[in-house]
């Protein structure tokens, strides 16, 4: 009997295929014959589970978000020192492996596509800034962060560094090494703590 | 008399006609034709300059390039404390107002571009972390750097502060203010000199 997989099921496949896409031939390739012919069904198939490109556009960007976010979730209801917990959601941000290289490689063909696309609803933004202030309130919750610490100033700098890290790591895949990455967040994350 | 615009100014001319277009259209809008509307030419007369758009596409990338650089020479030749001209060459390539915004507009949609064009030949790369290299030598031979700095972590390190601020101007505009870029650039470099 062949595998039952469910509408949703199917939409985040169809979406994975899109993104295999991406990685392969840029937002230029990205039509709907292609991720069609990528996740092994018909454009009228694909047409079933989404009416045009923009709305698999949409769904495949938030399914990203989605899945960083969960990753997230799991680590933050692990049993860790706060500090460790937040250097472990960077590291599941900032690409350290062949798999979150992907994800941050198809999210900024994503952002630098959706630049131009003023016409297009529902796209989510670029939401990391909002992860590192909220793990800038855990850490201050728990009573981590150093006295008279320019907090806006450090939520920026660490937005900074992880993006920054993230970009390299897309621009310069060869170049930025894993552990480089994992020193720098370690220690930057612990010039803000006690 | 009409003004008598040389060959090197013209093709000049069109790459920032070829710039004005990505920032309005993104990359796929820019086509010849829509190029060459922009510069007040026919596609013939644009022929004539660039043989083909892969042509000026190089060519545009390398004059954003040359222009950066430009600016960064002056700066390093004025009369200014070693720590200061750091700063200040930072300060030209992270956007912090119209102008560079644009700039980085169309050198992270170049790269983005580029990344699925394995076919093109001559493009430059991301070239600021070796620029941020240079800056560090400049620093430790000017004697600037503070004793027992881990040189490739920080320059790793403000590499993707200068790169993650210069990406939040592009992707968030309306959010980063151009004095948060001047105070996390002057305190990031304050840190690592004596």
């Amino acid at each position: 009997m062949p595998k039952i997989v469910n509408h949703e099921e199917r939409r985040e496949q169809i979406a994975e295929a899109m993104w295999r896409v991406i990685l392969e031939k840029g937002m230029e390739g990205a039509t709907v014959r292609n991720i069609a012919g990528e996740a092994g069904l018909s454009t009228g198939a694909l047409r079933h589970y989404f009416k045009d490109q923009d709305e698999l556009l949409v769904y495949a960007m938030r399914l990203v978000n989605e899945r960083v976010e969960k990753r997230a979730m799991v680590i933050l209801q692990e049993e860790l020192p706060p500090k460790e917990k937040v250097i472990r959601v960077l590291l599941e941000i900032v690409p350290v492996d062949e798999e979150r290289r992907a994800e941050m490689d198809v999210w900024f063909t994503f952002q630098a596509h959706i630049r131009h696309r003023k016409d297009l609803e529902g796209a989510p933004g670029h939401a990391l800034g909002a992860a590192v202030s909220k793990l800038f309130d855990f850490l201050a919750y728990e009573g981590e962060l150093k006295e008279e610490l320019d907090i806006e100033l450090e939520a920026e700098r660490l937005y900074s560094i992880a993006d920054g890290l993230a970009l390299h790591a897309f621009l310069e895949p060869n170049r930025l090494r894993a552990d480089t990455v994992e020193t720098l967040i370690r220690d930057s994350v612990g010039r803000i703590c006690k």
